[in-house]
């Protein structure tokens, strides 16, 4: 008897990690039992009863015969269903908020921005619920349930109860509880989850993380604010609390330990040195007066090869690049990858930062930075992601 | 005939795998078949017979009948097998190089020490030949093959063909070959670990780390030298190459990259920083005149409030804090454990690091810092493990 129970209680857990791998595989594109017995060594038989089952269960569905297989036969490949409902992702980064609808293949159905916002208020918050709203009734989205909205968020939280922590851009953060608020109003799965996590989420499954394979990498989302993820042998590393990566208060200076890494390395602290170097060597430069600076025309003086513009970007460039060198010498990362406006620098900017990793490097590996080729989407791709997984999640649990 | 194939190799592993549970367990003492079934969830009769195959390879053998069970029955107990044979470590990290000898067991047999050591020479090396040599012959171990030895090295290598990368104590590194050197001599095999690695290994295993059962942790060794290793998710973490922990090299002020945290945070450092204060606050002192300072007078003075000691071992204190407190920033880890002859600096050191980090903390979580309870032996006991683990691994690998 005792065997029998533990026997049961064996089996569920590998019926439900075979069904996540399948899942996991559907991520990219449609598979036929064939294809997902070659890739996860399960038998052709036991990858068509495990298809089976989620077919019944309504999370994946047969997709369009495309190609034709050797000797006429047409291989019968399966899809996530879509049309199972629809996720919403709400990224509140930067200074655009950006609202996705997506189905549960992760293709976004509606888009909405909210521009130019520093400090996120109950205004703004009601304002994403009307964003929200009006996405719902879109054609094609308003004849699917609603099953999760999924928040990246700059900060710090209670991952259960949803009470802030930290959270400089969003007003009162302590008094604010997104999860109930958007809970009631939507009566939907919320998830929240720390921005930089979404990002590298959307980056390994769909960016230059995904192709790289690395063991191990740093993602930094480098924009008005900066902050980092790890991946340590292929998984997110999350830390204690969930808190890794805040390097926005690491201290690159010793002596100076009231200053955060974010007042050396962010496009603020290019704008400011900007905005200081053209005041302290009175120059008459295009920028000269200006109290508060664009990323877009720092972008094209930068790219124009304005001297003052460089000169300041070269100095975010060394800071950054002895930054990459201290994760080197600390955790052997040789992978790191840039999300962020930043990458709007292109390929000029990561010279700089390679020039400054050669120069330092005390005979350690060698640094490889590159950008995020998600085109500054990785976060809210990774918050569509989490959200569809937990509700495909959600039905595997309760079947299993 | 191919699912016949997959079960048997699927098969393979899962033995093995429970073999190595049972030795796992077995560290903490000497098990019963019964014990063993309870604390993995295997069946009675499976740890049984995974026992009797253990038992037949020569793996393990019945332990002393030391207590009786209920109903007066007495449970047979299993312990590895002491008599398989020796294994030798080499402790090179400190200035007093550590040689031991080893049962299967884990108990030490011999012990040896080469004082007071800066370079490791081929003088040195053939000191270390002659010393296992005479240890080899001692009553008790003299009956018994010599199964491996472990070196646990300041520097870095190449794990398989053992050349050295990088290591500042050992003097034509690149032309010595300690695996080649040591493997025609004793004709058994040669293991080389990092001596952190080792370090961090002895903590999980019999410190520390093995009480705190933490997720994650941050290991420093701090001694003439610093080096640190990291515990993620509660498996040591390599990095890419094997090389994470360099905090020597760790850059701890941007505006100097030529620094590395070694030269604020470490015994030398405080060394240096005493010598110079002297000299240039011209002090009548204890220590004036002195070009070399040993660590028993200067930690005399520490503990008895000398207070340009104590003054300069503040400055150390804090630095090491803000240290400690940037690595939380950047990967939330709250444990760290401190070895080394630092530890001998005792409570009064501790309270001043707890100081500057409560001082300098930013509203993120606490960060404990403790010492290692192995006296300074983390790293021997560490390599002693890797020895005969690799030793037993190599046996049940030969029958898997």
């Amino acid at each position: 008897m005792q065997n029998k129970k533990k026997w049961v209680k064996n089996q569920q857990p590998i019926r439900y990690n075979n069904q996540k791998q399948v899942i996991d595989l559907m991520r990219s594109g449609s598979q036929s039992c064939s294809d997902i017995a070659k890739a996860t060594g399960l038998s052709n038989t036991a990858a068509e009863n495990i298809v089976d089952e989620m077919v019944e269960m309504g999370v994946l569905v047969k997709g369009p015969i495309t190609d034709y297989g050797k000797l006429g036969r047409r291989p019968i490949k399966y899809k996530l269903n879509g049309e199972l409902g629809v996720v919403v992702s709400v990224d509140l980064t930067d200074r655009d908020l950006l609202i996705c609808i997506s189905n549960m293949n992760r293709q976004i159905l509606f888009r909405s921005e909210v521009k130019n916002i520093i400090m996120i208020t109950e205004q703004i918050l009601n304002d994403i619920v009307e964003i929200i709203k009006e996405g719902l009734q879109k054609p094609g989205i308003s004849d699917k349930p609603l099953l999760c909205i999924c928040f990246a968020i700059p900060g710090y939280f209670n991952k259960d109860t949803g009470e802030f922590l930290l959270a400089n851009r969003i007003e009162n953060c302590r008094e604010v509880n997104i999860k109930s608020l958007f809970s009631e109003i939507f009566g939907c799965d919320i998830l929240l989850q720390k921005d930089i996590i979404s990002g590298v989420i959307g980056e390994m499954q769909f960016g230059v993380l995904s192709t790289l394979q690395a063991k191990n990498a740093l993602f930094m989302h480098f924009d008005i604010n900066i902050a980092s993820a790890f991946i340590f042998d292929g998984k997110m590393y999350e830390g204690d609390h969930g808190f890794a990566g805040e390097t926005g208060f690491f201290m690159p200076n010793m002596s100076d330990p009231a200053k955060g890494l974010g007042i050396y390395v962010s496009l603020t602290a290019i704008f400011i040195n900007i905005i200081e170097k053209i005041k302290k060597e009175k120059l008459s430069h295009p920028l000269a007066g200006k109290e508060v600076l664009e990323f877009d025309e720092v972008k094209l003086l930068f790219l124009s090869g304005d001297e003052t513009v460089c000169s300041v970007v070269k100095l975010t460039a060394k800071k950054l690049a002895l930054h990459f060198l201290n994760i080197n010498y600390l955790l052997d990362i040789t992978h790191v990858v840039l999300d962020g406006r930043i990458v709007e620098l292109g390929e000029k900017f990561l010279e700089y930062v390679n020039t400054y990793l050669k120069k330092y490097n005390q005979g350690m590996s060698e640094v490889k930075v590159q950008y995020s080729d998600l085109m500054n989407r990785a976060i809210t791709l990774g918050s569509i992601s989490s959200a569809v997984d937990s509700q495909i999640d959600k039905i595997l649990r309760a079947r299993n």
